[in-house]
This record gives structure tokens, sequence and C-alpha cells, in this order.
């Protein structure tokens, strides 16, 4: 598929009605903090709280009709589970959600409100693709990846394209990599959309997966995955990872206890809700420094759905 | 004092470079959980967290130059402590700030950031008051109250004055009650700036003396103050009270319960930060829902500073 400017900003126009233009916030606290001018776009504030409605709309708009009447599917512990869920109940169509029994309930609840057929399985990765195979048997649904999959990746593309429209001469822009569909589609954006500004990943270095997998030009997988940023323990895959290897720069690595102390920055000063994957990105800002100075940063803040129970403070 | 709309507006103009715009926000969510037409205005965003920055900074520009050099100084267990220390600070004069014990430690660091001179006292009213004054007849500093003080109203006025703005056919503008600077305020704002448009105030029905000093013509006391609305407990004051008395239809109560619950929905469903004060009004409009029912309602979201390690949740 030949990618080009106006690709994306077709798509945009297209998935435009199943999402909200979020916000770009800033603030004078955490500019003195981090001595960098930081522009956040807050996906937090985005339909189901997550970026992942982009790129669920987008893979979902370019099915045919006949794919639409079979439903769509996927497997997820949170935000792409919601997403598929509430794009599928806009479009008038059916979706099959298999969670794993870890799932936070919180997001458990939501998929069931907007609708989604929920099928519970234990928590590996084996489980979940046995589980989604057994449905797609009986259903035919067609099976949506959240993230190594080209429209979902395009989809995703668009939260960069919104912040650049409104700050287009940032010197980097920085999102968490899990998956690789955030990052691969917002390295286009940048490509496409900027000027001299660089595309970085940031990854918990307790999942250090794609920093190793740009290092070794092929994709690694997690040694360990024992991470706060419960969103970021996937790998990439082998649709987004050659976008990432020919448009990022680098991938930088942060600590738990920085992540924390970012995520915690942000709920105290800015006052709104991010989940842990969401802080990665600052906390990156924050460990490297000098590398930030008086540079224009801009930060996608992916999600905001967090467990009130269970946080880290 | 005579006031009138060019009074506030003229106000109005003189504190804007101190304070912030704060956004209106609505959700689909929260309209259809309420039956109800939501505009949220968030001064949870405003400076210092909480719009006694309009206050205190109204309050600051009043005072003639001899006073500015004397310095100001307040007791107060939190946010107008906080807007005191940051407003003295934009004007380059000096703050004394006498907080309880009792004060969240993030409320005592933020006002000790802002380069407040904190004295920490007993948390009693009498031990509030002894202290402030021992530090006055040492400086001279000039003290100003936090709601029951003509130009901290007109301040705390700007923020309807900005919601209906945006929004001038609100139906109703909903505020929590403590001290009664906010609710004098907005319904100021409500009456020079909207047309068929009621003010109601909120508070917990465990500090329930607005609703009996608006019954009984007269300014009642708390008999207890058990609520996790910590910044509704105080009483309302001579200078707001006859205001309230002219301009306020009602004072809607509300259960500890239904706070915490209206809390979270707010959290959770808008990725926001708001403090238990700021979930009262809300919580008002889902205790009385047929009071609400497809109107236009307007909300201040009074201030997010919140201590993250004891949530109610």
């Amino acid at each position: 598929m030949e990618i080009s400017k106006s690709t994306l900003l077709e798509l945009h126009d297209k998935i435009r009605p199943f999402i909200h233009r979020t916000a770009v916030l800033t603030s004078e606290l955490l500019n003195e903090i981090s001595g960098t001018e930081l522009y956040f776009k807050c996906e937090n504030f985005q339909k189901t709280g997550a970026f992942k409605m982009r790129g669920a709309s987008s893979a979902i708009l370019n099915l045919t009709e006949e794919q639409l009447a079979q439903g769509v599917i996927t497997h997820s512990s949170g935000n792409f589970a919601q997403a598929v869920a509430l794009a599928a109940k806009k479009m008038g169509i059916k979706a099959y959600i298999v969670m794993p029994s870890s799932a936070p309930k919180v997001k458990q609840r939501a998929v069931i409100n907007y609708g989604g057929e929920v099928t519970i399985c234990p928590p590996t990765i084996e489980d979940r693709e046995a589980t989604s195979n057994k449905i797609i048997e009986h259903t035919q649904a067609n099976f949506l990846h959240p993230s190594n999959d080209i429209h979902v990746i395009l989809g995703q593309a668009t939260a960069a394209i919104e912040l650049l429209e409104e700050q287009p001469d940032l010197d980097y822009v920085l999102v968490p990599v899990g998956g690789g569909g955030l990052l691969a589609g917002t390295s286009l954006a940048v490509h496409f959309f900027a000027n001299d500004c660089v595309t970085l990943g940031t990854e918990p270095m307790e999942a250090d997966d794609a920093y190793h997998s740009l290092l070794n030009g092929r994709i690694e997988k997690n040694k360990t995955a024992d991470t706060i940023a419960d969103g970021l323990r996937t790998h990439l895959g082998d649709i987004n990872f050659p976008i990432i290897q020919e448009h990022v720069q680098a991938i930088l690595r942060v600590d738990e206890e920085n992540i924390i102390a970012a995520m915690r920055l942000i709920w105290e000063r800015m006052k709104i809700l991010i989940e842990p994957s969401s802080a990665v990105p600052f906390a990156a800002v924050l460990t490297h420094k000098d590398l930030f100075e008086n540079k224009k940063v801009g930060i996608i803040l992916s999600g905001g759905n967090v467990e009130l129970s269970n946080l880290p403070f």
C-alpha cells in the first residue's frame, strides 16, 4: 500500500465522526521543571479514554459491506477492546472481544457498556489466540490486530497530525511504544507533516523490546515485562517494524520509579488522569534533560484508563 | 460599594494577567447519565488549582501602595493560602500564611513553593485567629478573608462571567458553598450577565449551614462538619450573606456517598482530577434529576487539589 500525505488526510476526514479532536495542553510548571517547552496531546480525553479509538475506527471503515455483516473480533486486555466495541457500536456491527481474566475490571465493564460481546480467557497470549480462533470459526468475524495492521497504524497517525496542525514547529514528538502502532503512525505523521522534527519511542527499561529490536534490526521479544506501564508489555509486528526502522530515530528507556514520578507530576500539576503508559514519554524527558533543553517537545498522552482503586501513589 | 455590570467587567480585565481563562468541558456520557446538558467550568485547571486565585488577585489589587508594602496575611487550610501566596509573589509583595497543622501536606508544600511564609498552628479557628493577630501586630500585614470580603467575592464572580460568555443561555448555574464567596460572586455574575438563569448553592448534608441560613434568614453555623468535602466546612459571612439572600434561589444538599460517587464519575469519565468539594454540584444534579431534566446546567468545578495518597476510592 502506497502511503502519502493525502492518504493520511483522507483517512483523517473519514474517521472524524468517530473521534474527538482532543485538546493540546501546556503547563508552565512542567515546562519549568523540565527546562523544555512541552505540548501534551490529550488522548486521555479521546472517546473510550485512549488513542486506540482512532485506529479501531480506521480499520473497521476499511472493511467491505460483506465483512461488516460478519462483525469484528479482537483480543485485548484493555484500550483496544473498548475502542473496537465502541467503534463497532457506532457503525452498527457486532464486536466480539476476548479479554484475559487479568484485564482491569474497569476496562471489562467499559467494553460491556459499549455493547461488546465479551469472552474471558486465561491470561496468556496462547489462550487469547485460541479463544479468538474458536469464535472466528463459528462467526467468520474479522480479526482486528491492535497494532500490526496498516489501517490501524494510519488511524493512530491522526493524533500527531492534529498536534502538528496546532504546533507545526516541534523539535521532537515522543510517544510510548508497546505493540508499535502508535509509534509507527506517529512517525509517518511527523515524516509527512513536519520539518526537522524527530520521532522518538519511549518504553520502560523493564519491557525494552523495541529498544533491542531497533538496535538488532529484528523484532525482539521482552525478557521481562514487570512494569507498571501495562499497555507497553507487547512486542512489535512485521507491519509496523519496517516503518519504525525507517522513521524513528531512537527508543529511550526509563525506570519504573521515574514513570511513577512522572505520572504523579502530571496528575498533581495538570489535574488530569493519565494511565502509567502515558507517563513514559514525560519520564523520558525528565531522564534525558540535556537532550530536550529549550526544545519544543510534543508528547502524546496515550490514555487515561486507570483503575482508581489500584494507584501507585 | 455600588456594584454594576461594569464593576465586574473592569475587575475581570484587571485580574486577567494573574489568572488562566479555564476551559469549559462537556461529557456525552455524563449528559446521558444525568439526562441534562452539562457545562463544566474547569477551575481545577486554574493557577494554584482552584478558583481562589481570582478572589485573591482581586483583593490584593485593591490595596494601596502603602498597604502593599506591608504585605498580606491570611489563615487557610488550603486553596486560599496557595492563591494568596502566588498572587502576592506575582505582585512582588510579602505573604504570611497561617495554616492549621491538619492542612494537607500537598497544600503546605505548594504554599512554600509559591514563596509564602508559612506558620503552622493548632487546627482550631481560635488558634488560627490568634496566630494571625500576633503576626499582624508585628508586621502590620493586611488581613485577607477567603470569602467574606467584597473584593474577593467580585473576583470569584469572574469564573461564572467566563462561563456565561461561552454559554449565555444556561438555565442553572450550580456551585459548592463553603464560606460563601464563590456562591455570592457567581450569583452576581448570573444576575448581571444571564437571562432567566437561576443560581443554586450546593452543600453536603453534613455541613448544611448555608441551607439553614437561607431558610432562617440569619447566618447559622454547622452543627456537624463530618464531610469529605473539606472545603465546605466553613460558614457564611455578613458581607456575602445578603448577596446570597438576594440572588440565590436555593441550597441543595447531598449525601456523602453521592459526593464520592459523583467525584468518581467525573474522574473516570472526564479524566480530570477534582477535589471532593467540586463534586458536590454534580452530586446535586444526580440527586435531583427531575429538576434538571433536559436543562442546560453550568457547574463550576471549583478545584483540583487532592492528596493522591488519601483518596476515597
